[in-house]
């Protein structure tokens, strides 16, 4: 096969579950790949292999910079890229660095809080990107997933951030608690969602008590399904905003995420008057990774 | 095999995961089987067999009766024993009434509020027994487990309840969260417990946040799985002690559980200065149950 001349620098955003490749001239995406090869299913020698595996019918020159984020940089990953500490640019000057055929591989940091403790790896590349695009934007980013960060930006940095579970409680009550059995839809109700904002925003403590009440409720009344999913996502991610009004209250917020999980998020904002600009996370990993390259590039 | 003359009833605790049977003199377990059979795991036809299974032995006179409860006695049990509805006393005047070879079978109904919505199975039981070993008591019940249960008990009737989630969420979050890393141990830092259920108490809003914190302070300074483990169930424990506030603040308090989760809810209790007595969960399924097969005995 005929090398793809077009392909200069190769991105990668490397999950838990997840492994993305797009080949990218500049900042543009020539050809893209992915699998399930994500850094929880693999041993340390596994990582080489399996972006191989996606990248080599693509027949770049000799050489061509690999740049990628997310888990593969972490203890359990490809190679450790220690944590860089708040606050800082979302992208420092050093990666870690390995090579995959003759390739040279970039891994980029993610970053850590002392106080409160916390940790993020793949996020800090969505927000260079969105800085890159909206270059000497402050405010809050707003990046929802299964472990939702809230991150305060400004001049440049990344001041602090706080890591929220509910994600991956809303995935484990969904499939797996007593609430399986009232929540088995894939249709949604947007009244109940908004009240359920709103009543764990007032009383974000009822939380274990309201949660159990979806599934009371279905029992004694037989409530919708779609009403009592809704109703479960407003509910975590009600107490999530209790919880993160600081962030919120009175700032400038910027969702970055899949776009419905980022729409229930803005409708949530929206409801206690909070506007939200949307950006889509796929394209803020470009854009960060980009960035990256650039800098490696032409190191500033 | 000669019949047990001592057996005069059988009682039945069934719940979703478990089936337990205790071959009774009057109020006394003269013998005790146990399996695997939980209602969840069977369909309509099965119960019979699944019991039959565990009593076959025991050869009883036939018309032994067998008094149960718990989630045989849900739609998707063995026959449905409707709710009653609170204010009412714990048990109420008729059961659900089936077979099992020569034996009658009698299932005690669960407990409903319609408002907040709410439902149990079982510890309608267990709170019988409790007042029928305690005959006036006035109080407050708490029955922790999977779906814990705050429950306001005078003159001889339950008044209100509500269910909270929290022993669910500990385990689904200690087995299959990103937490699971952080937590693998069965030893127990009671410091940090207390630390939580304080913290929780103070900013139950926090929890969401809180949790991953457990996380996060295990990669950045290596918290031990007993102290991360401890945490997370103060957490839990705490921002439920948050919500029941109204059920306990200034109240006589009892636990109905297992010893090692009373302990802990006994020691959340303890350390916002509120005493509370423990008492077994079994022997008061198996007091409950025998006040059920008086009441039958000798219809008052």
């Amino acid at each position: 096969m005929a090398p793809s001349p077009h392909i200069t620098w190769i991105a990668v955003d490397w999950g838990t579950s997840n492994l993305r490749v797009w080949g990218m001239q500049g900042g543009s995406v020539e050809v893209r790949a992915q699998s399930n090869d994500g850094m929880g299913t693999l041993s340390r020698d596994g990582f080489g292999p399996a972006l191989q595996n996606l990248i080599a019918d693509w027949n770049t020159p000799d050489g061509t910079p690999i740049i990628a984020c997310g888990m593969v940089g972490s203890r359990q990953g490809w190679v450790e890229a220690p944590y860089r500490t708040v606050p800082t640019p979302p992208l420092g000057d050093s990666f870690a660095e390995t090579t995959c055929g003759t390739n040279p591989v970039h891994i980029i940091a993610g970053l850590k809080q002392d106080s409160p403790a916390d940790v993020m790896r793949g996020e800090e590349t969505q927000i260079a990107g969105f800085l890159a695009l909206n270059p000497g934007w402050d405010g809050i980013l707003c990046l929802p997933g299964t472990h939702t960060k809230w991150a305060e930006v400004s001049a440049g940095e990344v001041i602090s951030f706080q890591t929220y579970m509910s994600g991956e409680m809303y995935a484990l009550l969904c499939d797996q608690s007593v609430l399986r059995h009232s929540v088995a839809t894939n249709d949604w109700d947007a009244a109940a969602f908004e009240t359920a904002v709103a009543d764990a925003l007032s009383r974000p403590e009822k939380l274990a008590a309201a949660l159990f009440g979806i599934r009371a409720s279905d029992l004694l009344a037989g409530i919708s399904p779609a009403t009592s999913r809704a109703r479960l996502s407003g509910l975590l991610i009600g107490a999530e905003l209790a919880a993160a009004r600081p962030y919120w209250l009175g700032r400038q917020i910027a969702l970055i995420g899949g776009v419905t999980q980022s729409q229930h998020y803005a409708a949530a904002l929206a409801a206690q008057g909070v506007p939200a600009t949307v950006a889509d996370a796929e394209r803020m990993t470009l854009a960060g990774l980009t960035a990256a390259y650039r800098s490696l590039k032409d190191p500033s």
